[in-house]
């Protein structure tokens, strides 16, 4: 296998994606981001594992580009738009050349795609897995963001997308669901698989969300979780109408096959969707979305203790007992991490 | 052994070091900075894996200084002010609270004495070894920082502090020269080694770099090496005189006693000096720096290829043919690979 010196390997495979001005190439060791006047940046930092947050025989551009995406959703969610991004990158014993030009070729595909260029980073050696780092930066105006904080009685509870299907996903990429093949078409699962590996970070919405939203958040751990965390932050209790929650078809079908795969869509990750809370006011089908836009309005919040209330048809349902997957405690990867 | 909960060892040990004001008390999954008009953000990251960049049984809080300190000298090097961090932590099997408590300990000592709170984070499981991952943030007036490429023919060539006490520590602390005991104090060896798990960045000479150098960068990979990096960028020759490079006391014992020592010295790593070129017409003896401030003018730039030519008492000496340390393509850990 034939080495390559750290600087070889930067000008080769990175410096061609650090069309950010003040990356300076990559010939340095630091970046300079100069925001406009009135402009703040949002920093969020998440970082993938292989055997934890991804498998290590995964397409490498699919691990770019699921690290890239994961970061974009956090900015989304908190209303700013794309700007540019670090990579910290672990290389194991072993890596190729063939691996990260691939690697390199996913991050090049939705560094443009999202006008997100490459700003510095960091390569190091590891006996373990490999491992990436990437820390996005995201613009917006003024200072403030939506938080997890923002939420208040009497405001609608809304969603982006469809809820489930990078959960369901993850088990029919790793075969932990056989049964899968019995009531979805090869269609329907590459769809479910699709979502698992390649999130849609919902960047087009980033403005909406800074303008409008009270509180927002993506749901990267678990719809039933991340909405947990978002009360307990905004200290208030939620109604959810069940049968508005956005299924895809692929999911739908899951579900009636296998009912307890409901739990499944609701609690597990890899969703990327957005969890919002608007002023009751609001009717988003007023405003001004990009095309295709699916945002649903999916129960409203009230005063009490943070406790989600399950509701089909107006009349309680029981919750799963197992609330959002905590990955962190887990013994057995792969499964996400994102928060 | 206890296990928390990403959330609950979050706002355990990392919440208290929160105290950027756009960390939101790390309730929230970005940070928000917004630089004064005229400002701009300064940006680096550095990435160290136990095993490579430290010994696994290191202290946790000297890792964790030793984290920051890196990433610190960087800024300096690039004339920013601390401004603050993000840490991303894997955890490898077999964590302890106790671990991550010194751990969190370190990090604070240094959040304090170098006013650099924490701003974000992501904390993973890992099945390999601990590696951290900081993202430094710097404050500069304006929107340009010293390069690598600005140093021009006629500029003196200026380093802070001493050469060689990082990579001489290395060595000492990993048992690998057991000859330092007869010829090195007890006192000696532990300031070495004391380099080498603490580096010292050179923060308090931010605002002079920025103000007056012309290039500028941090030896963190070997004087040799980091030198010809920056003669590369510049396109620029350097005449060193080797009597004027700064060695520690420890260090000129250890050079006497084996001169080979003063390679290792020359082209080790962990120095996390500055390396500075400055106009000819400036005289450092002149400025208003911090006491104890140690500048030494230690050669000169001219045209030509970019090469280093050593001399002492105004005669060619042969380099070293070891050209500072490439720890990428190295195959035995532990070596430092900082950039």
């Amino acid at each position: 296998m034939t080495r390559l010196s750290e600087d070889d390997l930067i000008a080769r495979y990175f410096a061609p994606l650090a069309l950010h001005p003040g990356a300076h190439g990559l010939k340095d060791d630091a970046a300079v981001l100069s925001p406009l006047p009135g402009e703040s940046l949002v920093v969020t930092t998440d970082a993938l594992v292989a055997g934890v947050h991804f498998l290590p025989d995964d397409e490498p551009g699919l691990i770019a580009r699921k690290g890239l995406r994961v970061n974009l959703s956090d900015l989304a969610a908190k209303g700013a738009v794309p700007h540019g991004f670090l990579l910290s990158l672990a290389l194991p014993e072993g890596w190729t050349q063939d691996w990260l030009a691939a690697f390199a070729a996913g991050l090049a595909a939705d560094a443009t795609d999202f006008a997100f260029p490459l700003v510095g980073g960091d390569t190091v050696r590891t006996p373990g897995p490999l491992m990436l780092s990437i820390t996005a930066f995201g613009l917006v105006s003024g200072t403030t963001v939506p938080r997890r904080t923002g939420a208040q009685p009497g405001q609608g509870l809304y969603v982006t997308g469809t809820i489930g299907d990078g959960a369901l996903g993850l088990l029919a990429h790793t075969g932990r669901d056989e049964d899968f093949r019995s009531f979805l078409s090869l269609e329907q699962r590459e769809a479910l698989i699709g979502r698992y590996l390649l999130p849609q970070p919902r960047v087009a919405l980033a403005t909406a969300v800074k303008r409008h939203a009270a509180a927002a958040m993506d749901i990267s751990d678990g719809f039933v979780g991340d909405l947990s965390k978002l009360l307990a932050a905004s200290q208030v209790s939620a109604e959810v109408w069940l049968d508005a929650v956005p299924l895809s078809p692929a999911a739908r079908a899951a579900v009636a096959a296998t009912p307890q795969r409901l739990e499944t869509a609701l609690t597990g990750g890899d969703d990327y969707a957005l969890l919002a809370a608007l002023p009751p006011e609001l009717d988003p089908s007023t405003l001004s979305l990009p095309l295709g836009t699916r945002i649903a309005r999916i129960g409203v919040l009230s005063d009490g203790e943070p406790a989600i209330r399950l509701t089909s048809g107006g009349q309680p349902i029981k919750l799963p007992e197992r609330l959002g997957h905590e990955h962190y405690s887990r013994s057995a990867p792969p499964v996400d991490d994102r928060d």
